[in-house]
């Protein structure tokens, strides 16, 4: 365990459908913005518009990365996301397992070259 | 992406049916104590009590909110959750995307006249 | 609510399957290396390995506990994990309830005596 020398960001989106959520994890990961995504289906999203409660399904997409990838991360997410407004928010990672944040660092630095 | 401006958080609950984790998200989103609530089905709980490992199916709610408002919302998942000592942890947003954040201040000025 | 005088953490490891998921919750629990888990069925993981895009199915633990157990449990999840690099993430808790917080206080100094 270790505290990070490289700041070390969780970040939390939710997506419309299975597509969108699985298009959006491959398309980060395969730029290296994050070194993972874990797709988390089944979700009710709960919210006000113009005064009535909505209701809605979402798929939970959760990236590790690095603080630094996460300015051209949220970009990215608006380019594939089909809200206007999609809820893209950032969790500090306080402490982590010292290889997975090597693991982390080297997965963002790698260019896909597929 | 922005640091916010407003202090923002996001709060993790559990709840112990789909019924309550819907009824405690409208409600929490209806009375402007949240944005917007992720509920997420299908969890397992496990825990001790007096000595013994149980284990428990759960609902998960995930809540936007600004700072401001969390102690109210804790107030407000006390009175409609079952148990006596729910689950209730506020974790901290670090940085959102400018708009998102917007919406989550306005969502939790508005006052629903439902 | 009240900002912990114990400083708490909530952990997030993903595991490959649910047997491994629940084994890992009951010895952590079990073990009071952590008051509760809350496992997540259903997840896929998206990363890079060697230059492809890789998939796997996860479940997701989440796990509470105080900062003082954290050295620990993430050994314990090392110790009862198959990955070499299993994802362990510590994130900051910054607020809670306060009797939720007692809790989880109380039920990671009790050793299990099962």
């Amino acid at each position: 365990m270790t505290t990070p020398a490289v700041k070390m960001i969780m970040v939390y989106v939710t997506t419309p459908s299975k597509d969108i959520a699985m298009t959006l994890a491959r398309t980060i990961v395969g730029e290296s913005l994050a070194a993972c995504a874990n797709v988390i289906p089944g979700a009710t999203s709960v919210y006000q518009w113009k005064g009535n409660i909505e209701e809605c399904a979402e798929h939970v997409v959760i990236l590790k990365t690095v603080e630094s990838k996460v300015e051209d991360l949220s970009e990215r997410v608006r380019s594939l996301h089909p809200a206007e407004t999609p809820c893209f928010v950032a969790i500090p990672i306080e402490k982590i397992t010292a290889d997975f944040g090597e693991w982390i660092i080297d997965s963002t630095k790698t260019v896909s070259h597929n």
